[in-house]
């Protein structure tokens, strides 16, 4: 038998997982991410916690295939995160360089975060089946991770997918977090739905069940499916911006399927009639076709697509 | 000594190059493109055409390593062509397995035309020395090829890189041959930059030595080498529209390097200057120190390209 590693190191904990070569997993475990002292225990102690659990499942170091690991920046095809990890407290460094020296010969491979959850949702998620997919993710930001012929796209600095930004709307007033100005984040985020729903709560008095609750993306589709009329609004809004932000990756890239994750997706699939009407207006006939699906793995996609990125 | 055959398949003529492993041409012929018929005689013609040549130099048809092929259509990854191609009268079929039940052994790859030609221009090309690179092609239309760690990007449906109806303008009147309204083509390839030049000389009576000339993207790029004042405004929305598409080109894939060809390229280093601005000011951070350069292998580039995909 042989196994794989997966590993997603957030600001918070790391996320591990055992998995047979098959992809079944066998075991998850989390540690504490120790930012202090610029994050350098990091990686020590999640190799030092990997060892330990292989050992204490009898599994030996030579049957495992490789540990791929995702975290929250810009990983390039060699591993080197040029711009480190802010959130963790990374300078610039060799992220598989630096895992391989504590493994004891385990190969790794590194990835961006969002990059290896979007292998995940290809390889065992809701792009399954499928060898060209953009996972898209509806977070605090949007972000993205895209796959051709079955491979993570990691782009130039790593930054391959990292789709928030793309511009969308020339007479936006706010700021985006990236300096910009009508940024598909700031419609399609969560923190963007918020924003589209003070913007259109504030325009008039009409009625919404909105105007009595604390505004989110949640509360927001909850409205949404109660036929809330404002809250229907909203989210052609959303959608408006959405589908023409993935019109535009679908006539760079032409993928077969989107899958939508991250925490807007909870809403689940009254969201997808919002995105395709925009979409197939603002995309090129041939790129059209590219179907929807939700995000199915949850917290699981990073563990499960950093391990399948080395299987 | 070991070869490989590169065919660029063109509404007119189908250029033909033998090379040398080592990506030296040895030979290049053309042979009319025969489009009666459904074009069916056309790939019966080229593989003709080639086993006499190989003959002809004394090449083993064991030698050769294969054959690639640029059509004028969208060619999946297997050489499907789900859309024909209109220009040679041709329905949906194999482009690959045609070829191959004509050429007694030699294996063949198939790509869409801009694609092959974007495969050479990084090979040998504008793009020599980079694995991620996004090549433009700014002619009648415009169109593109995408090369992601050394390997053309397909798409689902052999329309990855086409990237000429990328959604930039909402408020524009005129109808792109897409059906949609405000792609980029409708501003950056030749006949887009003459409907900007008429549209700006209409505009007011300001001098302009376009107004005593005809008006074409040569004309333009000349008047603006000359310092015309009318010009440079011109190319100045040309160059905001171009740089806008690629910016969001990068975004999704993030490339070292744009190559920028077609007949709109002639005007040569010029361009440069007005796409940049534009294409810093709407790319993601991360992805904005993408280089630009021109294509360097004009009409060879897609027998070059068709060659190297084999290799």
């Amino acid at each position: 038998m042989k196994y794989a590693v997966g590993v997603d190191i957030g600001g918070t904990t790391v996320k591990i997982g055992i998995f047979e070569e098959s992809s079944k997993l066998l075991t998850k475990w989390e540690i504490p991410t120790v930012t202090a002292n610029g994050g350098k225990q990091i990686v020590p102690d999640v190799a030092k916690s990997v060892l330990a659990k292989l050992a204490e499942m009898g599994i030996d170091k030579n049957d495992v295939i490789g540990l791929g690991v995702g975290a929250p920046g810009a990983v390039d095809e060699n591993g080197y995160m040029g711009g480190g990890a802010v959130n963790l407290g990374w300078e610039p460094f060799n992220l598989k360089e630096t895992f391989e020296a504590e493994l004891q010969g385990i190969k790794v491979k590194g990835a961006n975060d969002a990059n290896a959850a979007a292998f995940g949702e290809m390889w065992q998620g809701g792009g399954r089946g499928y060898s060209d997919v953009v996972a898209v993710t509806l977070g605090t930001g949007v972000g993205g991770g895209i796959i051709v012929n079955g491979k993570l796209l990691a782009g130039a600095t790593g930054a391959g997918g990292e789709i928030g930004h793309i511009h969308l709307e020339d007479d936006e007033p706010d700021t985006c977090g990236c300096g910009g100005h009508g940024c598909l984040e700031q419609y399609a985020s969560a923190t963007g739905i918020v924003r589209l729903a003070k913007r259109r709560l504030a325009q008039d008095d009409a009625p919404s069940v909105l105007r009595d609750s604390e505004i989110s993306a949640k509360t927001v589709f909850d409205a949404v499916k109660a036929g809330d009329k404002v809250a229907i609004e909203i989210a052609e809004k959303f959608g408006y911006y959405l589908g023409k932000g993935l019109a535009a990756v679908a006539n760079v890239v032409n993928p077969q399927i989107f899958v939508i994750g991250g925490g807007v997706s909870k809403a689940g699939e009254v969201l997808i009639p919002y995105i395709e009407p925009s979409f197939r207006k603002y995309a090129f006939p041939p790129c059209r076709g590219a179907k929807f699906a939700l995000a199915q793995l949850g917290n699981d996609a990073g563990i499960v697509g950093a391990a399948g990125m080395v299987l």
